[in-house]
């Protein structure tokens, strides 16, 4: 990968080409670059100006007076190749190739520019961003190479200046959407410190940009906004070691819908993984997915403020002198997964001490407006913050007027500093600017949606469970005859049938009931004596896949009778392939599942786990996940279920035993860990979920078709 | 119901009392009266000051010098009552009761407080708002009795001056919310004509204000903020005027949670009705729920705009400049139920005309920024409106800089005058004021949050479709035995068990299986015998409710001796009340549902459709619905399961007869119709939906125990 310094923090860059008419998108640049106060050297290339905004310009690279860290081409694509080269020979450390310079006036074929692109970046080592990109901001620096309204100078400076930490950067392939994070966030006075545009992505991709800022270390979260992944572990390693780092990323992968893919796939030209396998991966890594571009913002405040301070759990206190706002507010909290506990009896009485009749502390508190004139609403905070109950506060107020805080300024920021648990505000008017400010000083989120406030108050719990779990997992070991595996794999046909997958998986552990393969009816009745109670029979070919339409399948046979007529009958059902039929006593009644390993496109093997029956058809209740899972991974997996709670035992229908099954994913885990890369598709359907035990009842391993170009 | 005329537009107002000061509420209400141009004649009265803002002050309202239309109570609740019945010997019309004359200093018994104000209101026909309340604002008539900050002066008038129409109103007893709704949709050009905000809500109700508003014809789209309802049948009524009206209602109902319904009982010191029966009354009249305060006024804009236009179907083109964001769009109106088709090949040729080569016309249209620069957005949207395959259209731009709008303004004009189809903006940038002045006097809404705009889009074409729906659906006849069956329950117990149910069912044509009571095993296998299939056996006792549990149930039973031997065991579980065994022919296998009817606290009887089976108790997937129902409305409230898909047939199970089940959905809501006010629970579970027909399997009913005091 790149060294991505020169790019970001350069201290000579050069724009080829600038001009001064702020009418096109070369002198916009120009005007947004100069409006800041970047301390490096700014050398505009242009062979039909001599001056611009007051800097001299220069025919060529090849005449400016020193080394340059960066080039910004602003060019027509048929010039970008030789250009860039140019710049390589020169010792120009990195390139940022703008929108406006490709496929705009060029009409050239982009995939072959790109490759070239690629090949002169390698070449000269240059961490080249674009094309099609729209720059990038570096707001420390004060470096804005971009032709995006969304950083022109105003009155706010580009970083609030009292933010020492809890920094954001936005990414994004989309100009118009990694801008609009900052658009977005900055009047809520969050410090974003880079805003970084990828565009085509032909040498730099998102995930690259996201690695190295973790190395840099100046970053606290990332909001992401993916059109594609070209490289689904990167995404999984990249993941990873952010969560290590205690960096979360929050993010977006459009495409969900067809019409979504359709415009992923013309945008970028690549094909999008299946939305499941991205849920599986950003789930597990702790990704945090946004709807839109509001709500992403709102969450990257929550941790931008409350990064290192994250709630120990999920019961939430509402102090506000709204009481129909406050059960608005619940009733969003609890929507979003929290707890709002009634508050404890001596807390109460504490805040009770300062509430008229008909103000009440128990739960939302609603303080009334008459008490909050007395206690302010950091008061009201304070004293909510004692409660053990509580895991975090959030104030919901009007912030239309910032009189009140204004009066609260040094209570509020002394309040976060005595307090040891988040503290979020919620305005349910437009919130002034500077009621943003004051609580941005005291270190606490303002937010303007209460949903959103909701469910960052959420993420923030969500994230430190599941970073905790995350970082205390050992190792996964995984257990299992790899190569004894691998040699029989190989030495298959391209579809393996039930008496065929089942030695394997218990070369993994997975327990096998009474079963074997009858080559007559005389070896069916002799196994189905022998294992003593009702059998099935099954058809075992490759190329019947659907046994019962088939008519390859015979359940519930009690006797010699039943068995010897049901083997014929479901050798009726036979092919030049048919192995035989293999005979399997049948298992009891149990919870209906199915466990499967996909090869996603993108992310390679991944492990499903779901529901079966109709239900499934319909409205799947399933869930993936990268593999290997332990077994609090699996459980963690299993909690993804909406029907989770039908494996407690509901009417009609006993416990599950859930042990049992988290045994069985971990182990299957472990065999598409060991074996996915050839395995196209591993149907374990269903497997039977006993009160003590499970089933597999069915298995069929489809071998991948590796391409060989 | 008391004319609001005198309260809304009053010619002459009193404030009792009145204070210069603007730090106390008293004198906020006269700053924020003062700040506007009222017409009408505003007299303060005050003991201590001789004028207030220049207006003579009057030490009573007895020495005003002119009949006094609307009275504004802002005095300690302990003087409420004689000054308000003095009012109404005066001759005031009308009341409106603030906040800080009530409980806050008066430490009276709030509810004997309210039933004198009611009687007070009665005795006089005055039209009194409050106690409790934030006052209200009508923006035509620059009148703002209120406190609240959100009505205060500012650069923006009141109302838009160029929307003569799509006004909206919004009305909540919390004052916070009533203003909120105002504050956060006047910066988006929205024409609110009232804010009302009712309090405790001692005489006038939510629901009365929008009852007389209805009428008043002045109102286009009702936002609702509500706590509680203390008539659900008020709700109904109400609902349903609207509707015909389409006059669409956009609320929220807070209690959803636990927590929310502890704060609005202790708001408002009522009981909140279950949840899913308001759904059941919203969703009949086509009142949309939203859940923050954003989505509701968002919602709300879209008819404000394009109440009169609303699309004909679901199906949305998105025009845009950025790739990355139509996608996200796409993916969002996906999810609100939208369709996002790929445009038509005429559409596309016309569009890709103005096309570079890396933009796509296929839907979403990224034209890319150089093609909008040629088109102009509107050019854009024009173009695609072209499409026969398009109901609406959004464009997606940034409208943080409002140029390019600028140039168009004339153009955005006239293609709405021009097209036929509600076009819609939503921005990915914070959008600058006039971009909202622009569009709004084009008619075009503008949009913040894509999420929303989406949502409002899709509920323009759902609520067209509901209302066309509504209106042509006849009156619904009832057909039954009503006074034969009122007869048969008044007679009955308290509890009737299945054998009795079924002739009551049968009195509204549902049809009832081969099936009868047994007092003995010889009578049992008599009539099993008779039906010449394997039967069920059922103890029928008012005190066995859990007919399994205790063993009062046999199936299956195929000859006499398993019915004899059925009979006697089934009578096992027998106590006193036993009236015998209901023998019943087995019905064949089929969908598993629930059909129940529950008087709900609030609404009183409604219908309940569900799904049987285990999931009922975990995920429960049913609706509520009022009743009487005809087919269409019995459709709809199938609809609304999310596992309706289910009954068209999936792997293992065959389609289910739709029409016998909506047939016998329609006849169950007739009886509950007819019989709901005597009926605690009946629950027919379950009801199995074959491939062809129905059959009522089990059936209890529980009268309502009615309170007499």
């Amino acid at each position: 990968m790149p060294d991505l310094s020169a790019l970001l923090w350069p201290n000579v860059v050069a724009v080829i080409s600038a001009s001064p008419d702020p009418t096109i998108l070369r002198g916009r640049l120009m005007e947004v670059m100069s409006s800041h106060d970047y301390q490096g050297t700014i050398y505009p290339i242009s062979r039909s100006h001599d001056e611009i905004l007051g800097r001299r310009c220069y025919k060529s690279i090849d005449d400016v007076p020193e080394k340059v860290d960066l080039a910004i081409l602003i060019i027509p694509a048929e010039f970008i190749p030789d250009t860039l080269a140019r710049c390589g020979e020169l010792g120009v450390r990195a390139a940022q190739i703008l929108t406006s310079g490709f496929a705009e006036e060029g009409g050239e074929d982009g995939a072959a520019v790109q490759a070239e692109i690629r090949a002169i970046a390698e070449r000269y080592d240059m961490a080249v961003m674009g094309p099609n990109s729209e720059g990038f901001a570096n707001s420390a620096a004060a470096l804005c190479p971009t032709f995006s309204p969304a950083v022109d100078k105003t009155e706010l400076p580009l970083l609030p200046p009292w933010r020492t930490d809890g920094h954001i950067t936005a990414i994004a392939q989309s100009g118009g959407m990694g801008f609009a994070f900052y658009d977005q966030g900055r009047p809520k006075e969050l410090p974003f410190n880079y805003i970084i545009t990828t565009g085509n992505e032909a040498c730099i991709e998102t995930l690259d940009v996201v690695d190295y800022l973790l190395d840099e270390g100046k970053t606290d979260a990332f909001i992401l906004f993916m059109e594609d992944v070209k490289n689904g572990d990167r995404l999984a390693q990249v993941g990873e070691k952010a969560l290590r780092a205690g960096k979360p990323i929050i993010l977006t992968k459009i495409g969900t819908s067809d019409a979504g893919a359709r415009a992923a796939a013309s945008h970028t030209a690549s094909l999008a993984g299946s939305y499941q396998a991205y849920q599986g991966i950003f789930q597990r890594y702790g990704m945090i997915e946004g709807r839109d571009t509001e709500e992403l913002v709102d969450i990257a405040a929550a941790f931008s403020f409350h990064g290192r301070n994250l709630p120990k759990g999920k019961r939430v206190g509402i102090c506000t002198a709204s009481g129909g706002g406050g059960g608005w507010l619940a009733d969003q909290c609890v929507a979003a997964g929290l707890e709002i506990p009634p508050l404890d009896p001596e807390t109460r009485a504490t805040i009770d001490a300062f509430l008229p009749a008909y103000g009440t502390s128990q739960n939302p508190i609603d303080a009334t407006a008459q008490a909050v004139r007395r206690t302010g609403y950091g008061g009201l905070a304070r004293m909510a913050a004692q409660s053990d109950v509580l895991d975090a506060i959030i104030v919901l107020a009007s912030c239309r007027n910032p009189a009140t805080l204004m009066r609260e300024r040094e209570d509020l920021k002394q309040l976060t500093r005595d307090v040891d648990k988040p503290i979020l505000f919620c305005s349910y008017t437009q919130p002034h600017p500077e009621a943003a400010v004051i609580l941005s000083q005291a270190g606490i989120p303002l937010y303007g949606n209460m949903r959103n406030c909701a469910r960052a108050t959420a993420e923030l719990a969500n994230y430190r469970q599941h970073r905790e779990r995350f970082l205390k997992a050992p190792n996964i070991k995984i257990e299992g005859d790899k190569n004894g595996v691998a040699e029989k794999l190989a030495a298959a046909g391209e579809v393996l049938c039930e008496y065929e997958v089942k030695p394997l998986l218990a070369d993994y552990g997975i327990a096998v009931g009474d079963e074997a393969l009858a080559k007559s009816a005389d070896e069916a009745a002799s196994f189905a004596a022998g294992y003593g109670g009702p059998v099935v029979l099954k058809i075992q070919s490759p190329d019947v896949l659907h046994k019962t339409e088939a008519g390859g399948l015979a359940l519930n046979l009690h006797d010699e009778a039943a068995v010897r007529a049901g083997y014929d009958r479901v050798m009726g059902a036979a092919t030049d392939q048919t192995h035989g039929v293999l005979v399997q006593a049948m298992a009891p009644k149990g919870h209906e599942m199915i466990i499967g390993i996909n090869h996603d496109a993108t992310f390679g093997p991944m492990l499903m786990l779901g529901f079966g029956g109709i239900h499934v058809e319909v409205n799947p209740d399933v869930a993936l996940s990268p593999v290997p899972l332990d077994k609090d991974g699996a459980a963690q997996l299993l909690d993804r279920l909406d029907g989770r709670a039908l494996l407690d035992g509901v009417r009609g229908a006993g416990a599950a035993d859930i042990e049992a099954l988290l045994d069985l994913v971990v182990k299957v885990s472990w065999f598409a860990a060991d074996h996915g890369e050839v395995i196209g598709e591993l149907d374990l359907n269903p497997v039977l979920v006993h009160e003590k035990g499970v089933s597999v009842v069915d298995a069929l391993l489809v071998k991948r078709l590796v391409k060989r170009s």
